[in-house]
């Protein structure tokens, strides 16, 4: 089986540390990231620093307009992001993202004769979102594996989620053993174009939590009035 | 059940045919394109128009750089489009097209509360596509089924293939029925800039047959060296 792997690298904390362990497993990690019309673009730039640090293979960074599907707080600048916890799946759910990520991916796996894709979804300190789970994963493989010509010709796609079963604090915990910086990371909806942090977001508090959690000092860069 | 639908609309003969069949079936139609940076543009062109003439609720162009992946003779300048048939699954293949298509519907059918996705695969005069064949739409349908946060409330997602077992000279005669005028709809893979098909390709082969079974004469408009 191949070694080349696909990594979804957003520039956020998890991504980096899926990166990191598919390094240490001795994959051959090939990174893509999305400007789907995110209003913190922040985390693009961050995920190239991430990239060129981590010495992938190739990074590729694909132009999808999200924007013209709207329907969420992300990609629609009607829509507020909640500085406050939300019930049920919050308003900054991005319809079908993941499965539009992993489509991508798979296309280019397809062409790299990769077979292995890593992707940093996590059921446990997340925010909710249906296609963080592992059915949707399960679902997503079996769909890969009849998608294609090289799934006929037996070349078969594992999606890998190391972290899906982490704590926040567990996956900080093992980033640190594997010496990342997470200050280069950036999770926040509402970073401003320096990459600081609101502080208050969903993503925000679940970090904060995460750092608090993990017992480990929060390197990440706050907005001065959160500091 | 809502009777909104999300029809893929290429442009192509097939496409043209599935948005009549949904049309008469009085769902709500709205068209979703992708300028994928296919060599046929002048698809684009014939989409609009069919768009419009059988005036669709809205019709979603969306900008999405497949060429970047490349691997296709579709979205690769330097894999040429074959002009004889080949073996097995020809180059025009464009990897994971199909998965990404209707993931970027099951996104856009979330934003509309639509529950129908139609899309014009079949399975019978086709170039051997793996991502056209039933075992692949019943394991998106899956996937979109625990995909979305609309999934998780019950709102459930129908894939229509409604010519998925057709023969071509079926599909031509259904829509013929239909009053669909198929001079506006452009199949070949190397068009010209004003939509005349080469006559040669495998997509203009299959086109060509499927009019001369169906006894139906060929509207196609042809470049002059093979009228």
């Amino acid at each position: 089986m191949s070694k080349k792997a696909i990594i979804l690298l957003s520039g956020g904390l998890d991504s980096i540390t899926v990166l990191a362990l598919a390094r240490q497993q001795n994959f051959l990690c090939y990174a893509l990231s999305f400007n789907y019309g995110q209003r913190h673009n922040a985390e693009l730039t961050a995920a190239k620093q991430i990239a060129h640090d981590y010495q992938v293979l190739a990074h590729k960074i694909i132009d999808l307009d999200l924007a013209s599907i709207g329907g969420s707080a992300l990609t629609d600048e009607h829509i507020a992001v909640p500085n406050t916890p939300q019930q049920g799946i919050p308003v900054t759910y991005v319809p079908a993202r993941n499965t539009i990520f992993l489509s991508l991916a798979l296309g280019w796996a397809e062409v790299l004769q990769a077979q292995n894709i890593f992707i940093g979804v996590n059921a446990v300190d997340y925010s909710g979102y249906p296609d963080c789970r592992p059915e949707f994963i399960n679902a997503f493989q079996s769909l890969a594996n009849v998608a294609t010509k090289a799934s006929t010709e037996g070349q078969l796609i594992k999606i890998h989620t190391p972290l899906i079963k982490l704590t926040k604090a567990e996956i900080i915990q093992k980033g640190i053993a594997l010496g990342i910086n997470y200050q280069q990371t950036i999770s926040c909806y509402s970073a401003d174009k320096d990459g600081y942090a609101c502080g208050t977001c969903d993503a925000c508090r679940l970090r904060k939590a995460g750092f608090e959690q993990a017992s480990v000092d929060d390197p990440t860069r706050y907005q001065s009035k959160n500091s």
